[in-house]
């Protein structure tokens, strides 16, 4: 499977701007660092940065080493059917990728490498300057409660596929949905009570 | 903080009973490891190790170097007020300790080293083996609802205390209970769907 937000082209050039790109939003973090600001830390000309990646956020998704984009896969899913089954949905597609042999392993890997200072920092930038705000726009739910609905898919990838606590770790994908889904929808349906 | 499960005692011998403990538990798992053979282990009399620690499941516990008994103070919540009550009850004293100074920063660092193989292992028996059947002894709840439960708490508190993602890192204890706390007791209400 191709890494999420990039291009086909010259391994080594897109390397280089990955490596660039890493360096600059670990040390001003994800607002703070530009598309030219990367192309000048590698060294090429920030047309080329955009050929490579197309948009800063998709820069961030490939520095991040992930196998899918999750902001662009909860927006698909967003717009895959009714409002009132959108947490079946993510939990379902969630359940799927982090199991499924092309995808699981690295999300797997990048999980456990949260817990690091480092790890902690490219999630979190991640999930403030990206996923939060994209996916609350798009469906008008407080950030909080996507966050709320965040912890609960996160601590379900750690509890079941990390630390795999049985009867979850073994549960089949249409019980975890059962189980989950509810929780997930409640987050995605109730007004902010903060 | 006394260690819990651990009674005031010969600071070298309970020591030694426990690096003694941890090794059975890490090779044999929970349920094969007895008071005898921890106690062969370390050398002493089992009499001295019922002394020092009461029960196998205490020494398992200390072993875990655990600020607290999870398993225990589930115990004392069930009792503490109504069962519709229960999820707000949980949630509220789970955010106090993951937040307490006298707590927290223990249970953050046993729950980075969750994501390690000999550390998912030692969760892992904790949960199968002495939390999941005690508690769901106690609540008349099936073990992967109660697993549910624990992916929702351990997921809150890996998202807002390690990763520190904002706005749910710096949410009032108030704010995590109205958002956390239904989700949490319909974990506890329903039946089971597998």
């Amino acid at each position: 499977m191709a890494r999420a937000g990039r291009r086909p082209g010259s391994s080594s050039t897109a390397d280089q701007i990955l490596i660039s790109a890493r360096r600059l939003f670990a040390d001003r973090g994800y607002q703070a660092t530009t598309m030219r600001a990367i192309a000048a830390e590698a060294g090429v000309n920030p047309a080329l940065v955009h050929h490579f990646f197309g948009s800063k956020q998709q820069v961030f998704v490939a520095a991040l080493e992930l196998p899918i984009n999750p902001a662009a896969l909860v927006g698909r899913l967003v717009a895959a059917g009714p409002r009132e089954q959108l947490g079946e949905r993510i939990v379902r597609t969630f359940v799927q990728v982090w199991r499924a042999p092309e995808t699981g392993p690295q999300l797997q890997a990048f999980l456990r490498g949260a817990v690091t200072e480092d790890g902690a920092a490219r999630l979190r930038h991640f999930a403030e300057d990206v996923m939060l705000p994209k996916v609350s726009a798009a469906v008008g739910v407080p950030k909080i409660r996507l966050a709320a609905a965040v912890s609960q898919l996160i601590g379900f990838a750690l509890t079941s596929l990390i630390i795999r606590i049985e009867p979850l770790a073994s549960a089949s994908e249409d019980d975890v949905v059962a189980l989950l889904a509810p929780s997930v929808q409640r987050y995605l349906d109730e007004p902010s009570s903060s």
